[in-house]
């Protein structure tokens, strides 16, 4: 097709009437379809339907080790379940605690400890005049909630296909000692779907920070969420490259399975240094007397070991790759030479990065709602929700059926044109 | 018998050889008995083994409204499950947030978001000189670590037969703004088993705090906690009287399913008003998506309703009853007229207290533990761990079987008798 950008004003304005009715009709179809969360669909919830069956009334609820996981106790999680995620987390057990059923409370819980103790001894982040977080954009809305809910100041940091523009962060970091931590999705990132190279786990690795109780928050939270089993980027393991490049404290490593057995009914991690957990159990041993073993118990039964997590997770991958590519597939339909948008094609995670012309992402996301499609709000890949470029759109293909997920996508695409053509319209 | 405070210094030399060699031979025995902590037995987690069939994967796993419990949201819990709590918590379902398995870490939770954020708009307490919270003594060992870990004063409050002394709470709450909680168990205090009465639950609701992000701290850990059926005590519901009074955010009331269904795998509950809801929620929505859904349906479905979990709170004491008349019963045989210790019969919750004669509570404690008899630490039942008469100590009946018990409390009993007459002997 002819780049729209090559269209005259005259073929621009015919265009437009002819997409106007076809919007129209979309319109009177009264949709209701949803592209905004990253929220697996009921076939992948029901692929983990056997957790409710591996634990009964005439199951014995203990561990190998004798603990009865019904009752108080084990603060850091029952062995089983650390050995099961460690080979998850990519670090040995012994440098896991095992949390509840969501890995962003334990980021919560790691920024508001640092605000109210410090970390490692250090100043009180709630002492201080000013506290700054890096995010590399776009990022996870999440994420940037909680820093702007503890009023830390975020600065962007911008993301290439290997990861954070590391020149930037090293010269950030090593300057500013009110720099005191990083987000980071190292694996198929929310929402670019970018793999980090092992140059960027390695330079990260080897920051030296002008303040001691900088960390990078690393969130793993697709590590085994491949959408191509023949196709699965390896990358370093960053705590292990910490240790090695002589800052062994430097980071904490979060991940869940929230995304592979039930959201909400899953396991969380936090993988760090053995500093840094003696650090946070003084917190911990005062906060809580444990987390929920029997569900520690089940995920064990019913996954085994990683092997079983990653059978598992080829069924997900079965169900999502797909919605992926028919998204693609309809974007490229709709969309390729007329040079108004990018978009990515991820090997994993949850997210497809489509790229509007400067200044139309916002009118698309509206004119999407108006026409019964939800997508994640405007700027909520950037930190305050500022795209300073107003062109990041995320998608999340996992929740509808194939049906709604063509429909949607052929409106998002239909939106996209028009209001790529009102955009050219303003410049001729 | 009579009372050792009437033995002569040769009587009482010569009893203590009689209880020396009575302790040596239960030191001969090796035995490893635990009294420390309110854990159920494994009897009573026997009673909730049915949990682990009402959700299986031919089980539907949606709410009343449809709601898929297996997914993420529905950040303050289940309908279904708001209903069954309310009638443990005695409070409105709206006025109700669903939370993880663990009361204390909301109750961490309410007071880390005090420190960095402040009560519903009041400055956050980190950034004031001094915070202080009122602590009715004995009380229980983990709110005080919590307030301790915050930096926050400590000011012990006696408590008596109906409650916490209320002139002095009413005098220091009016006048002293750094004064911003109150630790309250107010149904079976952990530790002196005492119920509040009416009339301390109307002072509480009419306090009239110089501080206004003062709120009472209303542990309601054993409301449906009674060892005799026919016994059970009501006390007028706070967050009501609260609101009667012209106070309708002061109180926030915490509850779970620990000593219900499975400790460690239940289901936590925090009711308040409207106002403090609002401002909680502010925080929640940063810090998770949701708790575990798939947990609380499992509670639905298992108790179904106030009377499902008064039905199953009667096997409970059916259980534990026998174990406090044991205790209480070899206590009397043990230690009756020798005018050296006096215990609680409470009517509910998890701890008989003991008092022994001022000065002796710490050396009891350590001689149970040099015969195997593990009690709660010393002074544990005090702020800062300091009992100011050394005269306290709880007793935990529930975990040990019958056998066990029987042999623990006369070793406590004799440690009791050797150490009183070491006292006494001090002063002939």
């Amino acid at each position: 097709m002819k780049s729209y950008k090559e269209f005259t004003k005259e073929e621009l304005e015919k265009e437009l009437e002819v997409l106007r009715a076809q919007y129209k009709q979309y319109q009177e179809l009264g949709l209701e379809l949803n592209m905004a969360r990253g929220k697996p669909c009921p076939e992948q919830l029901n692929l983990s339907m056997g957790m409710m069956d591996v634990l009964s009334s005439s199951e014995d609820l203990s561990c190998e080790d004798g603990t009865d996981c019904r009752n108080y106790g084990v603060l850091e999680g029952i062995e089983e379940c650390k050995e099961l995620l460690s080979s998850v987390i990519e670090c040995p057990p012994e440098n896991i605690i095992i949390y509840g059923n969501s890995s962003l409370s334990v980021m919560f819980e790691t920024v508001a400890r640092s605000m109210t103790h410090g970390v490692m001894g250090s100043t009180p982040w709630c002492k201080l005049e000013k506290v700054k977080f890096l995010c590399p954009v776009p990022g996870y809305d999440r994420h940037f909630a909680i820093t702007e809910y503890f009023g830390i100041e975020m600065i962007n940091v911008p993301t290439n296909e290997n990861g954070p523009d590391m020149d930037l962060v090293e010269k950030l970091v090593s300057t500013d000692p009110a720099i005191k931590g990083i987000w980071c999705v190292p694996k198929y990132s929310n929402p670019s779907g970018i793999v980090y190279s092992n140059e960027v786990v390695k330079r990260f690795a080897a920051l030296r920070p002008a303040a001691r109780d900088f960390r990078i928050y690393w969130d793993n939270a697709y590590s085994v969420h491949h959408l191509y089993p023949d196709n699965q980027p390896v990358i370093l393991e960053i705590l292990d490259e910490c240790r090695k490049a002589g800052n062994p404290d430097m980071v904490y490593k979060f991940s869940s399975t929230s995304k592979i057995s039930f959201p909400g009914s899953g396991i969380a991690c936090l993988a760090t240094s053995l500093n840094n957990l003696a650090d946070i159990k003084k917190q911990l041993t005062i906060q809580t007397i444990g987390h929920d073993k029997v569900n520690q118990l089940r995920h064990v039964r019913f996954f085994k070991d990683l092997d079983g997590i990653k059978a598992h997770m080829k069924k997900h991958a079965d169900i999502l790759r797909p919605k992926f590519e028919l998204v693609e597939r309809i974007l490229d339909e709709e969309l390729t030479g007329l040079d108004i948008g990018t978009w990515s094609k991820p090997l994993g995670g949850y997210f497809i990065m489509f790229n509007t012309l400067h200044g139309c992402a916002a009118h698309v996301i509206s004119r999407c709602k108006k026409c019964g499609v939800v997508m994640t709000p405007a700027g909520s890949t950037y930190p305050y929700h500022k795209d300073p470029s107003d062109s990041d759109i995320r998608i999340a293909p996992s929740y509808p059926c194939y049906q709604d997920l063509e429909t949607a996508t052929r409106i998002f695409a239909l939106s996209v044109k028009i209001e790529s053509i009102k955009l050219l319209l303003r410049y001729c």
